[in-house]
C-alpha cells in the first residue's frame, strides 16, 4: 500500500517528510518502530534502521519506494538538503519542539502536511477496506468464543486478556487498543479502565474491543447480561439505545456532516429523556489509527463520504448503576452505511 | 506515591507544569489519558477532566495533591497566569509545536524540567521497589504456566497473546510493552515482530515480555528449547550468553558507569568471539515506563545508584540461524545488584 503519491500531489511543497511511526505506516504499508518517509515529485524514500532494513526491502520490493538506511534523523535531513529543497511539509501536531528546531536550524520553509495527510487517510481503498474487514471478522470470531467461556468469578482484568488473547489466536497482529472489560456497575464508565472486579451472575457486562489485521483496526463494543438480571429498566434502556444505532446505520448517508449524523442517535435516546446519558460522540473514523477522521458528534463539521470507516456507537450511562453502549465498525458505500459486523446486537442474556 | 516536591525542588523555576501520561503517573501515583500536574512552592494541583475528577479526588485524597477540573490546557494556562507565574518549567521533548506556541503566547520563561524528571525517576522509593517486584512476580507466575501449555502448532501470535492473558490473570493491570514471541530462526532478530509462525519440536523460542502492576513495568527475557534439538552450538553459546549475565549480575556495583556495567558482558562475550553478536547493550531502567534511565550501553556515562532499576540483557544473535537472550529485571540496594527474578536461567529443554 504505497500512499505516498496520493498525499504528496496534495501538497504544496517541494517536498514531504513524515516521521511518525502510524503516518508511515499509512504511507508505506510498512511497520516500524523508527524511520522517515521522504516524498518530493520523483522519488519516495523510507529511511529506516539497520534493524528494519532487510524486513523494509523485502515488504517494498514491488512499490514505489525506495529503502535507505539512517542512523538518525541527522543523516535524513543532510539528505533534503543536500537536494535543494526549500519548502518542507512536515506533520506539525506531530512534531516535537527538538524535531522542529533541527528543521529550523537547516532553515527549510516549513508548511503542514497534516491535512493532507488526515484528509487521504479517512478515504480508504479497497485494500484497506479488506484489512478492516478482517480486523472485524477477527474480533467477532473472538468475540463468539468469549462468550462460550465466560465463568462467574473472572477478573475484568483476565476477560480483558483472554479476549486480547482470542484474537490473536484468530489471526490477529495486535489488539488496537487496550480492551475495556466493564461488570456490573463498573459499566457506567464510558471509558472504565478494567480492573480486578469480579463477574457474578445477572450483571451487565460491556466489552469495548478490537484487533489489528494487516496494519488496519476494528472496533467493536457489545453490552449483554451474564445471566437473567430481571432488571427490566436495563432490558428497555437496551432497546432505546439499540433502536439508536439501528436508526443511525439507517439514515446516515454520504454527503451528511457529522454533526447531522450524530443527531439521528441523539433526538432518539431525547424522546426518552435519554440524551443527557449519551456524554460522547456517535463516532469516529478508523483506520491505522482506532481514532482518526471524521469525527461523528454534536459539534462536526467534517463530511461523510463514500470509503470512510467509522464507529457507530450510541451509548447511554447511569453513574452507579450500568451503562450500555452498542457499537459496530461501518463503512460508507454507494452513499449507505455498511456494517462490517456480523455478531448479535439483540439483548444477549448468557 | 506523591513525586512532586521531590522534583519541584530540583528545579529553578518558580512553577512547573507537566502533560505527559508517564510523568502524570510518575508525579501523581495516578493514572489518567488526559490531565496537568502543575507545582510551585506552594501547592501542587492535578488538572483533569470530569471523566477523571471523581477517581482522581479518591486516590489523591491522603495526598498533597489538590484535584481541579479542566476541559482544556486554556483553562490550566489561565490559572498560571493569574498566579503570577514567570518561569516556569515544562518537559522540553516532549512539547509539542502547538503546546510550545500555547505557552510562549502567554509570555512564560520556559525552562526544561526534563533533567530533574528523569533524575527523580531512576532512583525508585519504597513504595516503587514493592510495585516492581509485584510486576516481576507476576511476570514469571504466568511464564510458568504458559510453560506448561505450550503446544506444537501454536503461532507466536497466539503465543504472545496467551502469555499476556495469563499475566492479566496473575493479576497484572496489562503488559508492560508488546510481548515479543520469537520461534525458530526468527530468534535471531532481537525485536522480532510476533507473526503466524508455527512452533515445532526441537525450535528454539524466545520470549520477551513484561506486566504492569501498581503503574510500574516488569521487562523479563527467557530463551529455551522447544524439545532436544540435538544442536551442539545452540547450547554452547547459550552457555556463554548465560555466563555473561551472571558475571555482570556479580560485578556491577553502586557508582560505576553504565559503560562499565555493559563491558563485563561484552568483555566475556569478548572472549569467544561473540561480542560482534551482541548488538545491543546491556541494560536500560524500567519504572513507570519500560525504557528509562539510567542506559546500561558501551557509550553511557551514566553513574549507578542504589535504588535503580534496570535490565541486565545479555544476547547474541546468528542472522538466520538463532539468537539468545537472558535478561532479568534487578534492582541496586547496599551498593550491588538483587535480582527481581526467580525463574530459572539455566537451558530449559521443555
Amino acid at each position: 500500500m504505497d500512499n505516498t503519491k496520493k498525499v504528496f500531489r496534495e501538497i504544496k511543497a517541494d517536498a514531504m517528510l513524515t516521521g511518525s511511526p502510524d503516518l508511515r505506516r499509512y504511507l508505506t504499508g510498512f511497520a516500524s518502530s523508527f524511520g522517515f518517509v521522504y516524498t518530493d515529485a520523483q522519488e519516495s524514500v523510507f529511511f529506516t534502521d539497520p534493524r528494519y532494513a532487510e524486513g523494509a526491502r523485502a515488504a517494498l520490493k514491488h512499490s514505489y519506494i525506495g529503502v535507505e538506511v539512517a542512523k538518525s534523523e541527522e543523516t535524513v535531513l543532510e539528505y533534503i538538503k543536500s537536494k535543494k529543497i526549500k519548502t518542507l511539509a512536515v506533520p506539525m501536531e506531530r512534531l516535537t519542539l527538538p524535531a522542529y528546531e533541527a528543521l529550523k536550524k537547516r532553515r527549510f520553509r516549513l508548511i503542514d502536511s497534516m491535512p493532507a495527510l488526515k484528509a487521504a487517510m479517512c478515504v480508504k481503498g479497497e485494500e484497506e477496506l479488506a484489512a478492516v474487514a478482517r480486523a472485524c471478522r477477527i474480533a467477532e470470531e473472538a468475540y463468539e468464543e468469549l462468550l462460550s467461556s465466560l465463568k462467574e468469578g473472572m477478573t475484568e482484568n483476565e476477560t480483558a486478556g483472554y479476549l486480547e488473547y482470542l484474537m490473536r489466536k484468530h489471526g490477529a497482529e495486535d489488539r488496537s487498543f487496550e480492551t475495556i472489560a466493564a461488570f456490573g456497575k463498573n459499566t457506567s464508565v464510558p471509558h472504565h479502565a478494567s480492573c480486578g472486579d469480579k463477574l457474578k451472575k445477572g450483571m451487565p457486562v460491556l466489552l469495548d474491543f478490537g484487533c489489528k489485521a494487516d496494519g488496519y483496526c476494528s472496533d467493536i463494543t457489545r453490552t449483554f447480561l451474564f445471566g437473567e438480571s430481571g432488571d427490566d429498566e436495563f432490558k428497555e434502556v437496551y432497546g432505546r439505545v439499540l433502536d439508536a444505532h439501528r436508526i443511525a446505520a439507517d439514515k446516515i448517508r454520504a454527503g451528511m456532516t457529522g454533526k447531522e449524523a450524530d443527531a439521528f442517535a441523539r433526538d432518539h435516546l431525547r424522546q426518552y429523556g435519554l440524551d443527557k446519558f449519551f456524554t460522547h460522540s456517535l463516532g469516529h473514523g478508523i483506520g491505522v489509527n482506532i481514532h482518526e477522521a471524521p469525527r461523528l458528534s454534536a459539534s462536526s463539521a467534517d463530511v461523510l463520504r463514500d470509503g470512510m470507516v467509522f464507529s457507530i456507537e450510541p451509548g447511554v450511562y447511569f453513574e452507579g448503576k450500568f451503562g450500555i453502549r452498542i457499537e459496530d465498525s461501518v463503512q460508507l458505500a454507494g452513499g449507505v452505511v455498511r456494517s462490517f459486523m456480523q455478531s448479535e446486537k439483540g439483548l444477549t442474556v448468557l
